[in-house]
């Protein structure tokens, strides 16, 4: 499925040799239109790699007409000559699908920070990939921006106007580490035959991600490189109700968020933070990502402890409102906390499955946020330390 | 040296059967005068311990006593009953010291949160280290205060007054996880024998904690317990230069600080981390801890990988002042960074040695400042998830 799932697309997965393994590392995504509206996102780092600093120029136009992507090289911190190199990719591809502008083509790259490309690999890459341009090269889009990943990551969702017109978002996302809040080296295509302008796509685009990719925090690490791009053909006709329209794209971005959680490197567990009665959304996400981050709870977790003092002792450097004496905290729905002090016995707590959940009650208000995390493991210390990436 | 190094003070470290092991897990400081001026700074975790809060009060007297102290237990997150068993062991130690209030009685505990102290245990332990208290006490209360900590802590300094007179300044600390700026489960107390009053210790000890355990961040995590007391008995006659005095405590605090990192559960490199020409000290200060706290580059580190784009990737998340393209990074006296983007060749940086120092050049200002980390290791991660703590 993934960015051809929907009408008026194309796309393409090949080798362009950028990987030292000789793996796929090179993926192009044409909007074949009719219309060419998009919306994009990026990392708010400020320290952000080339094509992130060129991508976020093209969106200004609210147009694109294709997508490079490549994987093994960041292009981040390479100086005047990467922006070269990024703008070089740019022009070969509107020279190669001929008839484009050079200014209406995004590039988005993941790997090595501080490394130049292989230009002398790439751009011939890109003629390999414009061959191979297909209404079907969806999934092999998909595996050639992987980098850590262990699996390609898609999802489409969809709907029917009132008149009975079909429409369809679909993508692609890979990123399996550096997940953190303000994006991460997460690399998302999402691409739709819907009929929308690109300032109803920006909209229903930071909606979508404010409230999933934004609340990923893997390892509380935020990349130089990360990209969500939304492309419409309008190639279906139809023209679906805003609402409608917004709530398929946040369907797919939180499948994708959930499988980038599911997929983050050498974790064992997967952390569903939900923070309730907060008395603003805002105090509810800097509580779980406070909980999200401490290494410590990280650690307990992937032992399979319940140590619910770690959650409060988190909860306790944030500046949201709450009485230390009123928290409850449930883990697996025991709430092994409650009033700040010992609630039900932790023994009850079920560790077993991969899926944890933690529900931290600040008896404030009335207000939730939802904040997706991973376990601290000894494989994600090895997977980080034993090689540069 | 530890606590009794300066004339006045008498200590005693005990095994009152609170460890399950039968470890020394108590030990009690007592200022035997003629004065008893005293300062306190606590955790700034809003979650606080038991002994914290009472501990808090009786500083705001600006007198204290004695100091019990115990490991074995944090009586955190124990509720109504927690406070009241801290209570009751500061009674029990005026009792048994005789003529003392308990309102000049400081209490301060270590282990595990959310469960309540063995009070059978504790007050009867607290008898016996009253009866070997001793001018020489100092190591065995340093050895008492220990949890996860390899070697017990001691530091001392001192100076002679303009007419010849000797003062000292000496402290224990323990303190092996949850080290993070505001403090963490780090109990530091330190004692001199110069005669100054409660305002000045204040002030000496606050300037002196702001650039030493305040800037020291293992693992990112605040602790519900931290506490650093300073006591005065006025014992040496002395009454240094205020400057002196407060060069002196820093200096103990310093030696104290750069131990706990030494020390920390599980890593393998201290990481001294500085930020230079930056436009602020809070400015340099706020990307120091960055650096500190990415896990990304803790393990790169550990695995003795320069790897100055995740440092760059750190820097990149704060607000501090700086233009991404003039930003410099040493690893080890290698300038691996310059402008923004590739600089001196990484295979010159030598990782082998366990103290590991990262310059970041903000290239924005005149300001500057160290921050001390741990690398993330395997080790960590197990210490951390195979018991609770």
């Amino acid at each position: 499925m993934s960015v051809t799932a929907a009408q008026g697309f194309t796309a393409a997965g090949i080798a362009a040799g950028i990987k030292e393994n000789g793996g796929p590392d090179l993926a192009l995504v044409v909007n074949e239109g009719p219309r060419r509206a998009a919306a994009g996102v990026f990392t708010s780092n400020r320290v952000k790699a080339a094509p992130v600093r060129w991508s976020e120029q093209v969106l200004k136009g609210g147009a694109v007409t294709a997508v490079v992507l490549n994987s093994g090289g960041a292009n981040a911190c390479t100086g005047p000559q990467g922006f070269q190199d990024t703008h070089a990719t740019a022009e070969k591809t509107a020279e190669v699908l001929a008839g484009h502008s050079a200014g209406e083509i995004a590039v988005a790259s993941t790997g090595l920070i501080g490394l130049l490309l292989p230009m002398d690999k790439l751009l011939p890459g890109i003629e390999k990939a414009a061959a191979e341009l297909s209404p079907h090269g969806g999934e092999k889009a998909a595996i050639a921006i992987k980098t850590t990943d262990t699996v390609h990551k898609t999802a489409v969702a969809g709907g029917t106007t009132a008149d009975g017109t079909a429409w369809t978002v679909g993508g692609m996302a890979k990123g399996a580490g550096m997940l953190a809040p303000g994006l991460a080296t997460m690399l998302v295509v999402l691409t739709t035959d819907a009929d929308l302008d690109a300032p109803a796509l920006d909209t229903a685009l930071r909606a979508a991600t404010r409230t999933t990719f934004d609340r990923v925090d893997s390892d509380g690490c935020m990349s130089t490189n990360d990209t969500v791009l939304l492309l419409a053909s309008g190639a279906s006709g139809a023209v679906p109700e805003y609402d409608a329209f917004a709530e398929a794209v946040r369907t797919v971005c939180a499948d994708l968020a959930r499988q980038l959680i599911g997929d983050a490197e050498g974790a064992s567990k997967d952390i569903r933070i939900e923070v309730i009665n907060a008395a603003t959304e805002d105090d509810a996400v800097e509580v779980g990502r406070s909980i999200a981050r401490n290494n410590l709870l990280k650690c307990a977790l992937h032992g399979e402890d319940p140590n619910w003092g770690r959650v409060l002792s988190a909860i306790g450097t944030t500046s949201a409102a709450f009485d230390p004496d009123l928290l409850n905290v449930a883990i697996n729905d025991v709430w092994v906390c409650r009033n700040g002090s010992v609630g039900e016995d932790r023994d009850l707590v079920d560790m077993r499955y991969r899926e944890v959940r933690i529900t931290a009650d600040l008896a404030a208000g009335q207000d939730s946020a939802v904040i997706w995390a991973n376990d601290l493991t000894a494989d994600y210390v090895h997977e980080n330390s034993a090689y540069s990436s």
